[in-house]
């Protein structure tokens, strides 16, 4: 009898009225390749949730990760991730730690543990079972903030000093960001989220809660676009977020684009649905159908609508907070013109106002052009994007895409008009565009400007630019000189708020004002005024900037002026150093030799190229270093990620007299931007 | 054999590539009880919409509405209306009419055609089967408008007077309602929401598609709610419209009003879920497990979110545009407090904007009051409420609801701070408000104010205001004449919208001005504005209302003030006319004999009530005319729906020393609000 089924036999034969849910992980450090791996089996409560760091601390054992399925096979002899069960462990080929979640542990000893669909098990049985594994076992406590390593000198400390340490931890738990941006961009970028507050981890996975923080950027982006778009005439609407089989599958390339991530509905209540209903992954099908019908007459068009909702894309990727996610909020807009001319125009407009709302709104330089045919969006005639850089990672990332959908559509849908010139002229199919930008932009933003302190939000898009501080007050200061102060950064937050700037206070003597400092500076506020007895006497307030710590002094009467202006130099400074960072980081290259070597040195390249769709496979099967049987994570450094064609640039550098394509014989017939991406 | 199988054997045993969906539907028209009625049976593409007056003139019968799963069993002999098909026909007890959908009869003999889930026929094969009942069969084009009774006079007209008037006739078809208010509330809102191009249906049921001008509505709503709340301190967030069984079922009597109606995703892509997921019904259970995780310290209080968005309620009752649909746009606002006065302060503040979204913005007047226990939201202390009326059914809506939920939640998802006054205090669990407002407004809206002639919009959130119409070109009017008038139209249109009023023009000289009145009243647009040449030459314009056809003549340099004026009073009157109506409706009864004669003069009724759950029910059920036999649309006039409770009014009639309920023979605690209702 395998040792499978002899757990199995531990377990309860039926399904009982209540349970606890149970994950079992298993984890692999990281090692040197000629070493063996100890892979860690982490036992929790499905709700827990059970931070590499934290396993890596009580382990001792450096950057865990999910294993993959080889190393199940390798460890426990168990084919897959999927069918890995407790039971598997008496088959381990190799000394392995196992940790136990303490909330687990202090469930009843009777309590009922479920560990996956089928598997039911009373907790003393399971004790019994791992109990064979005593000696690699340990309890943990996964709500435990990860320590910092202490420096020798605070060794000896009293008890006095012990307790206020401790509060400092407890501050610097409420605080601080313990992950370095440089060296672990993913933990950090997941850190200042969560701490920052802008976003939590929700559990159905690849779903995020959008916290006030980045849904005011949201909103702050809605705006300036909503009143971009009306300008031109568009008008919003709401489409439902249903779409029948039928109607979803009716433009086959589109379909097959999106057919892998749909999310069906079923059921609804306790029936069965007739036919399964798909979410919209995109609203093309939903809302063409209804465009046919509504154009009757060339006057009908232009038909310009817009909808601001969110789509559902299930990938099975890793997801990531903000960039990928399988319920996302976006604008759509869907457009339809008489002739082909008006809509090419369109597609360009709006993509100048996407670049707009990253360069304008949220500091991130971008960089405009055309997909390959490759890339472009299924379905359409082509696609216009705006690319934008992640210093850090080398990588760049798709900002926004606007489509021209030339006739494709309307000939599926038979959106048709008659012809202007007369009905002895044939029926003329409109000309159709789509464009989208979604909150992926905010994850964007996040990772370009934000630093070890935390988050740093453009002034533009920040749900509050400004907090004001008093400061200078002391066990010395008198009540009346503590209320003057107060009531003078009162003044001061009233008369900024009356200017139209997002302003508020923290007047809470609980906190010293360094401790505030921090929170502030972990939120990304883009500015904070201090006010102190100084400050006051003197009639000016001190401004200190997030991104660079740099001060000003303002006096009370310019700060309807200044302030505005201090905000604006601020997004200026940082869109100009993320500009340098990505112009230092596009490099024109225009041998193959020296492709690879540039993208490694964590620069997107402007190569020159034949056009073949061929060869831009080529390209990216010849820029991925191959597993070397080290893991990696993909949203880790990915090194071993291929260059994908990111846009053919509007801006072109000139193309000398017979230029070669970069990697192949063909000649060139124009640069384009290759890059590792996400 | 039964006829049911030998049309199987007709049937093709697998299916095919390609195939067009069929429905076969079931009629009763409206008979005298004495009667049998002659059923109609329709066979349309799925794609073809059968609207009832069609089939009405088709057969020469009244008022055919699907008929119910008795009459199958009587007719065909069939159980149910889901297992009806073609195959029962032979069945029949009774002659009947056939309908065959024009579309479907001009398609191939060879097209295979989808008759349900398993079943697909040639249509050859088809109609062989059908042609057993050619003395009953017609062919029928659905997509013709019905015709007007057309006058006696008018029938000797000669070629090109007919041309003419089949010229007029399309006109109609564009802008025309057919349908009387007071004689078919239901046909009527069906029509002028699609003729005023408010809402689309969509090809999935109870879904429908919000165009331009509704969604403008809730865009006004949206903007005017948002600013209350924020100055209240509320945030938006955005939480996942998915939600797993788990948390979902958290609080158990909440579970219960919803679960019958929860859409559940169970397939992404081509893998079956693990486990199904359900989309929100509303976001209680979404939220708190997170409220408890971000609220550690009664400093973190209050928090107060709010989000924009929809839900899924799956309602297997017949949808309404707007009043009852499966997806619905609405805000839902969850707040925590540390204090139930707090939280009860802030219900009833809630409350009034609800109160003012529907008095301020929509013109329609709500009574404000308090749910009974039967009445109230699922797993919370108390709901208030604001209550309207649509005076050409006599029945109440509920207008919005706002929700104290105490500390019922707080406890199942363990949402507690430190006491304030210590450690040594229990904890406290919080108090928590939940409160939404849903696009249902926007259909009590237009069912108060529209009319025959189109859509009426009440003028604060019209998408437009004013249109502005160039009059009293003829075909006399020279070209410099005709320019000079557009030109001033058009300085009119700009100075309008340079004031903030939201208006447009239109100048397209191949419609009459008479056809675009028509338009814009089917529209609802709040005023047109009229520009002759003798009103040039006066220096005035002439502003028309929507609502009664009054006529103001404005002095052009008056038009900043005296538009949003116009507007106001417009305002103001569809209010007021409203407001009469409902006050004149709202009855105070003491005896139940005038109980249900009062209910059926359209009144709600206020009268004395015990406050016992059984007697609510009683006076239900007592108030119900029992079916007799004919068939009824809920949403019809319902004569047989009994009278619910709809609130306990704040504005309370005094209540008299020894005062008794109105049904039974407890003493009366206070006035309640009962009344049939949506």
């Amino acid at each position: 009898m395998s040792s499978e089924e002899t757990f199995a036999k531990l377990c309860l034969a039926e399904k009982p009225a209540e349970s606890h849910a149970v994950k079992s992980l298993v984890f692999k450090p990281k090692t040197a390749k000629t070493a063996t791996p100890v892979p860690i089996v982490v036992v929790a409560l499905q709700t827990t949730s059970t931070p590499s760091p934290v396993i890596a601390q009580a382990t001792a054992l450096k950057d865990p990760r999910l294993a993959r399925d080889e190393l199940f096979k390798s460890f426990f002899n168990c084919d897959t991730a999927k069918e890995f069960t407790l039971g598997y462990l008496p088959n381990a080929t190799t000394e392995f730690k196992l940790l136990i979640d303490q909330n687990l542990a202090a469930l009843d000893e009777t309590a009922v543990l479920q560990l996956n669909d089928t598997l039911f098990i009373k907790k003393s049985d399971l004790c019994q079972h791992l109990s064979a594994f005593e000696s690699y076992k340990k309890l943990v406590d996964f709500s435990q903030e990860v320590k910092k390593e202490e420096k020798p000198k605070k060794e000896k400390t009293d008890k006095k000093e012990k307790a206020q340490s401790k509060a400092a931890l407890e501050d610097a738990k409420l605080i601080g960001i313990t992950v370095d941006k440089a060296k672990d961009f993913p933990g950090w970028y997941s850190q200042i989220l969560t701490k920052g507050e802008m976003l939590d981890y929700y559990d159905v996975s690849g779903c995020y809660i959008l916290r006030p923080p980045s849904y005011a950027v949201w909103e702050n982006i809605q705006r300036w676009f909503d009143d971009k778009i009306k300008g031109l005439g568009v008008q919003n609407a709401y489409f439902p977020m249903f779409v029948s089989s039928r109607v979803l599958e009716k433009e086959k390339d589109h379909v097959e684009g999106f057919a892998p991530e749909v999310a069906w509905v079923t059921r609804a209540g306790s029936s069965e649905l007739d036919e399964p209903i798909a979410i919209r992954p995109t609203s093309e099908t939903v809302m063409y159908p209804y465009y046919a019908k509504w154009i009757q007459s060339y006057r009908d068009l232009p038909l310009k609508l817009n909808q601001w909702n969110s789509v559902v894309r299930w990938e099975f990727k890793h997801p990531q907070p903000f960039l990928r996610t399988r319920e996302f909020l976006w604008q759509e807009g869907h457009t339809a013109f008489l002739t082909g001319e008006e809509a090419k125009e369109e597609v360009l407009q709006i993509l100048d106002f996407y670049a707009g709302i990253y360069e304008e709104l949220l500091a991130v330089p971008v960089v405009k052009g055309k997909k390959t045919e490759k890339e472009k969006f299924a379905g359409g005639d082509f696609t216009t994007t705006c690319e934008g850089y992640i210093p850090q990672t080398g990588r760049a990332i798709q900002g926004a895409t606007s489509h021209h959908l030339g006739q494709n559509f309307s000939k599926m849908f038979n959106l048709t008009v008659e012809n202007p010139k007369g009905p002895e002229f044939p029926k003329v199919y409109a000309y159709q565009n789509s464009w989208g930008i979604s909150t992926r932009s905010i994850g964007v933003m996040v990772m370009v400007h934000s630093d070890n302190k935390g988050l740093v939000i453009p002034p533009r898009v920040a749900q509050f630019q400004a907090v004001v501080i008093p400061v200078g007050i002391t066990k010395k200061t008198s009540d009346e000189q503590r209320h003057h102060i107060h009531e003078s950064a009162r003044d001061i937050e009233s008369r900024l708020k009356k200017s139209g700037i997002r302003a508020f206070g923290d007047y809470n003597d609980n906190y010293t004002p360094g401790w505030k400092f921090s929170q502030y500076e972990l939120k990304g506020i883009p500015i904070r005024i201090e006010l102190g007895p100084k400050d006051i006497e003197q009639g000016h307030v001190t401004v200190v900037r997030r991104n660079d710590a740099r001060k000003y002094s303002v006096k009370v009467e310019e700060l309807e002026t200044r302030i505005p202006e201090i905000l604006d130099e601020l997004h200026d400074d940082l869109f100009n150093k993320a500009k340098e960072l990505y112009d230092s980081h596009r490099v024109v290259i225009n041998e193959w030799k020296e492709f690879v070597p540039a993208l490694n040195k964590k620069n997107v390249i402007i190569a020159p190229w034949c056009g073949v769709m061929e060869c831009e496979e080529d390209i990216k099967e010849s820029s991925a270093k191959k597993d070397d049987g080290e893991e990696f994570e993909e949203d880790d450094k990915s090194p071993s990620m291929g260059a994908k064609s990111l846009c053919i640039p509007f801006n072109q550098p000139e193309l000398k007299d017979g230029q070669k394509c970069i990697k192949c014989d063909r000649a060139a017939i124009e640069y384009c931007m290759f890059g590792r991406s996400y």
